[in-house]
């Protein structure tokens, strides 16, 4: 491995951008040195389902002619792999599952329509949690990716593959989704920038719904201003998605590098104090440290707990047989066990213990309403803990929403960035939570954060 | 009777208050003739469940004060009746059940705090279809009341009791709430005008809930122009209301007499004309030349039924039940065995049916959506009939949502005013329902109609 190939898998989106547009760098050599470093990397890493390798190459060639007659788009040429739940018209995806192992959708999702037409390569399908919900066992058809920085370690999910793709230098940009907090927590887990847009904020049309009231589609990426750009893409209404919304679209670069002065931060310690890691603990306090000398005015805030994760599980486990019930009875040997029993639970609940779920969850949107008067942000960690090895994974469903899932119940955006690393030198993530459709608020505020630290300029040795 | 009183009777609010302003009238003389009124009719009609009469007088003082130094609010002085699943603090709430029956609550609902505030008169509270759902057996502690026109029918539900006022001339204005039609259904049996606003423009606050997806609170009167004074004051973001919507009010009266030109009609046809009596054809149809000629641009639409009635009776069934179970389960004597056999069966369903009939609603409101691109209106009758016998109705439960459940599905603004009288001299309701949050729009082509017409200036003789 040559210096040079290290260089550009690391770049971010707008480094690689302003390459392109300088002249440094050809969007036909980023390719090639990916496509060499996904060949190697995938029998450890496993970041990839489908890696679309002449079809990238293709882009990249288109890509450089337009560079030459000076398209400027800032994300023209820049590599991309998409969750293996997005549908991509001719290119196969599994969701996952070996119920669509072999499927080839005609149609492709939304979001990477407008990634396409705002110039993002595409290099292929990442690995998933089977259907963004149960981790798949080792003997699956379809085996989960791991962590590039401790092969041992589960890269988080549901997003898994999108996490470790971004962490091991395979792509600059990727497209994940969060139920309770799938886009997160592979953000945590694998030391990058990923950000859940508000609900209704991002299409949904197109992906392998999980649990429609709480399922979001987002960016993930290596830095704050690449999540900025790719949500400059992706943002906007969408009228085949009923949960779609209809409001106009901030410039999220136009204010990135506005700071946090003037912004006060709600810090939820009593929220998540007893159920997180020392090491977690020292890192956020860090954190907050920073923010606090950067600016930003730091309040505590006290939100209910409310019983989040029972609401939590009733919401996702009956939306979620809804959807599969009929699969569930016709090719039931086709999930594994786990998944099955978790998938079949969801459907033992009756109508007025769901609708009971949606009215506690009603609590919690008003009880963080009512604290969101008062302050811009919300801090918590990520994650109470770094990330499980495989087996601590497989007994350990819910842990993972602990601190993500309330901002799927409430809808606002929710960014996590990388904080810290752990006594197990296994990177550590900082929550900050906005109002519904702050995002431009939420990526300044997280922007601010990462311009003074260096967290994020850390990769794994591979 | 004396001619006067029965002039009194059956004022608008809008004509009541321009003659309190000339000093035409006097808050105290209305209000003592209405109680007379009352008293007399309350044997056969049944109207009131709570006749506040002191209060009354005190509050018609208190108008004539401020008449007097030049107050000029339009609803000051108006005398009102509010349905009895309102919470009024210190007057005896029943919800129309056994269960309530000495009920006085500490908190008045927000929407009655809000007529108050413009001068209204608290009359007193009126009869309901128990908790808003089944009618009472004759021998129920609180009988039903009966339609003014004909008292061996029923005066619609299941603001019954805020009609029949409205009908018999015993109030000027009245507060009902609709889950299915609840507010329209009574409005056309009646011969009133009767506005369900949009989901979320209207407070629930302080309202016995009966399926809170579906539920909405909004006015009735006897004309449009009234319809639109009551909304002025209604209309609004409640924060304790998680149904409620931030989204600015309009000023309903300002274009109330735009009238129809450019205005463009789509008549639900096939989608109830199988369902409809010739009576009430013939009626519609004869409005539809009406709005016509007043420079309406009429086209046929066609809405899909999509298992209208199904969807609606597992959401509403299962989203009660939610809400009874604890009574159901420690007082069940206190329901009427049809009322506690209905709510229990609600407790059936299971997770995913209720699931699957909230996505099934989606795609309703995604194709009246589509719909609403091309119209500004949806014409349909109120109901397929006029008002039953009181037999009839006790085995007809879902027959009254028939067209009125679809636009709680969808959530849009709709409208019931009086279009023509059966060959039984019943009243027949014309429903125009509107674009979300345009009830400006719903409000001026029903008062196009109701201008040219004389259908609301009959009143039955009592």
């Amino acid at each position: 491995m040559t210096t040079a190939t290290v260089d550009i898998a690391f770049l971010t989106a707008a480094e690689l951008g302003r390459a392109y547009r300088s002249g440094e760098l050809k969007p036909t050599d980023v390719v090639r040195s990916l496509l060499a470093r996904i060949e190697r990397l995938q029998p450890t890493v496993r970041a990839y389902i489908t890696v679309t390798g002449e079809r990238a190459m293709a882009e990249a060639e288109a890509a450089e002619r337009a560079l030459a007659v000076g398209d400027t788009r800032p994300l023209l040429g820049v590599p991309m792999a998409y969750k293996d739940i997005y549908l991509t018209a001719g290119v196969r995806t599994t969701g996952g599952s070996a119920l669509y192992e072999h499927h080839v959708p005609e149609m492709t999702a939304t979001t990477i329509r407008l990634l396409s037409e705002a110039g993002a390569i595409f290099m292929g399908k990442v690995a998933t949690h089977e259907f963004a919900s149960g981790i798949s066992p080792e003997d699956h058809p379809l085996p989960p990716a791991r962590n590039p920085w401790n092969l041992e370690r589960i890269p988080g999910g549901s997003s898994s593959g999108s996490g470790a793709a971004l962490a091991a230098g395979l792509a600059m940009g990727a497209l994940g989704s969060d139920t309770g907090g799938s886009i997160r927590h592979p953000g945590t887990a694998c030391g990058i920038a990923a950000l859940k847009p508000t609900y209704g904020r991002c299409s949904r049309v197109g992906v392998f719904p999980l649990s429609w009231s709480l399922d979001h589609t987002g960016p993930m990426a290596r830095s704050c201003e690449d999540l900025a750009l790719m949500l400059q893409a992706l943002a906007g209404y969408d009228p085949l998605d009923p949960a779609s919304i209809e409001t106009p679209v901030d410039d999220y670069t136009a204010t990135i590098n506005d700071g946090v002065a003037g912004l006060k931060i709600g810090v939820m310690r009593s929220w998540y104090e007893a159920k997180t890691h020392p090491d977690v603990i020292a890192a956020v306090e860090n954190a907050i440290g920073v923010l606090r000398d950067l600016g930003a005015e730091i309040v505590d805030v006290d939100i209910p707990n409310l019983e989040l994760e029972k609401v939590l599980s009733i919401i996702m486990g009956a939306e979620a047989y809804a959807y599969h019930k009929h699969d569930l009875e016709t090719r039931r040997e086709l999930y594994p066990p786990v998944l099955r029993n978790r998938m079949l639970s969801g459907g033992l609940y009756s109508a007025d213990e769901y609708i009971d779920a949606q009215r506690a969850r009603d609590l919690v949107c008003r009880s963080v309403a009512a604290t969101m008067k008062d302050v811009d942000i919300l801090l918590s960690p990520t994650r109470g803990k770094t990330a499980l090895t495989f087996p601590e994974a497989y007994g350990d469903y819910m842990g993972a929403v602990s601190f993500t899932g309330l901002f799927n119940l409430t809808g606002q955006p929710a960014i996590s960035i990388p904080c810290g690393f752990g006594t197990d030198d296994m990177p550590i993530g900082l929550q900050l939570a906005g109002r519904p459709f702050a995002e431009a608020t939420v990526l300044r505020a997280a922007n601010a954060y990462e311009s003074a630290t260096t967290w994020h300029k850390r990769h794994p040795a591979l």
